[in-house]
């Protein structure tokens, strides 16, 4: 393959050298391939916010890229090791439900559990199996080796239960905060095209949203268009609908956390 | 053209899918493309800031390369976005002034207003420009691109006045802080070529400089010279004069921020 | 040479351009190479922490990479900036010490002194050799100019003493903490062969750590196998004994530095 690409989604922070391991180890199996950071910043052992994090990039990658997620908690343990090829990508990752975001509704689907133990780096360590086993793998699979002969196919991987928004009896549409950026924006599991759709079957195209003591009615397009210091809703990059405080940490001035509660009513 | 490079300063931080959504547009326009991170750690909306880094960093590049500049509060309103051929390089930023540093007496200068809507990303949204339109016009660039397709070449872009030093009339240089770095470090907006100027043509050949409580009257010509606790005066690796002390932040020990002003008397 | 690969390990952070300059120096005399931080955030001057870095990992790069070094507090004065070939890697960094985990029992070793000022940027900076000396003797020599051409060989650089385990005169085997990583992990200079020799020699194949005021008798395999809260004892992926905390700072909840000393039993 010509400008293999293999990506890195972690927790390992950037201060150690466990991500430079890594990325040595990849090099060493094919010096042509070309490693790109998403980020290493994951928080600790935050499996959902891995999970949202690449089901959020890998699209705009090149097709056949290997993205590689080390957010692994049970390392050394019974959990598998998994790569799979989905919607025309490649995901190598314990198998944890870190990439649940991409079981849903895929186009293509195929999960493999890996045991081909002669890829992995010797001596195996049970404490990083970044290095040992997703490293050489996503390196080996980046020289061309079939995904098929890293392991068994399985469909018993864990597949976590990601809060999606419900309509209530009485109409209304129940989300809630599934992620908070570095800026402090909150980002909601509401997407663009089930609240465009809601508010133009309503009757007067109104809408009005409560999350904790908030009430907002009013939609902004974009950052410069909202009112410093207050509260603003827009849909953000992700095309999902966003809390956000213009110059502020929407997050640290409302006290929200991922998990709160929205309700939209449209009238 | 052969190995483009393109670098990023921004200030979207590590911890978020943002930089990495935007190499993975670049990636996808030309896979051939080297990324170089500048820095993504700018202060939220530090217009001023951004501009001294790229303008302090550019030049040690090679001629040719592309630098994609992006601190943007105003994104989706109605500013416009820049594409520039300056000194042999090429910039792309929003038009809000961060390449005004590069505007300073430039050997050679092009700017263009980005409006060849075909090369953005669909859909195009109004948070995030960065990924849509800065990074999809970086990589075209870099796939060789004529400059002129991309808009329309303008005068009137924002250039802000950046601070200078002034000699005042009884023939002291008043200077003052452009730029604290990470360790707090305290650069001035002071020349070594003015500086050794002014001081050779003084009479005695001394100098006085005095900022805030500080008053210092010798130039070190390393850290290690300074003595440890007491700040010091050298030039950094700017080639500004630079104010420094040993083992820990000058700026947090004096208090001292951006916009400081310092006089120098010569005698 | 094809794909060659320079490693970056500093103490410079990522706010500035600091890192960015050195790169694009590099990438100014040698376009191809491919170039791989290791760390930026080693703690300020912390020579031994760059130290432990770049000896744990510079082997898991393919041969012949070239590692730059960068932890500089005596920069500008006499101390010489070196160039070595050690074990099948090149090394370029200050003699200050922050190249000794190379220097135990190498199998080969070469080390110079740079004084071939021909390859240095223009002008040359008192307070930035890592742009202006290390990063362009590492370009040129990752385009092929041979280690010889940049000085003369030396034998006297400097060799700081790690603190390796002793075993007392009642047999026991003192060790202490030699890193924290950013997890709080406690790393000693333990390794598996001396654990694993000693505690088959003796008589029942029993241990007991003392360290502070913890004492443990037990191996875990992987930190799913701790007890969440409580102190546990492994090897981690340097195969070096560690004491970790499953979900909490090891470092932070006992209090324990670099340094501190740990007695192992065997019985």
């Amino acid at each position: 393959m010509k400008n293999p690409i293999i990506t890195l989604t972690t927790d390992f922070g950037t201060r150690d050298n466990y991500v430079a391991s890594m990325k040595a180890v990849m090099l060493n199996v094919n010096p042509e391939v070309n490693i790109v950071d998403i980020t290493h910043e994951i928080r600790r052992h935050d499996i959902l916010g891995a999970c949202f994090i690449i089901a959020n990039t890998y699209h705009y990658f090149p097709g056949w890229t290997i993205h590689v997620v080390v957010v692994d908690p049970t390392v050394g343990s019974e959990r598998r090791p998994l790569v799979a090829s989905i919607n025309g990508h490649h995901f190598i990752a314990p198998d944890n439900g870190v990439l649940s975001g991409l079981f849903q509704d895929p186009e293509d689907i195929s999960v493999f559990a890996i045991d081909a133990e002669h890829y992995y780096l010797r001596p195996l360590s049970s404490t990083f199996h970044g290095r040992d086993i997703f490293a050489p793998i996503a390196a080996w699979l980046s020289k061309g080796i079939e995904i098929e002969n890293f392991g068994e196919k399985i469909d018993d991987y864990v597949d976590l239960k990601l809060p999606t928004p419900v309509v209530s009896e009485d109409g209304k549409l129940e989300g809630e905060v599934i992620h908070i950026d570095s800026f402090g924006n909150l980002i909601t599991n509401v997407t663009r095209d089930t609240f465009e759709r809601m508010l133009e079957d309503a009757p007067e195209h109104k809408f009005q949203l409560e999350i904790g003591d908030v009430v907002l009615s009013e939609l902004k397009r974009f950052y410069a268009e909202c009112e410093p210091g207050k509260p603003s809703l827009l849909f953000g990059s992700t095309s999902q609908l966003e809390l956000s405080i213009k110059r502020k940490s929407a997050s640290e001035v409302l006290g929200e956390k991922k998990g709160q509660k929205l309700t939209l009513t449209f009238s």
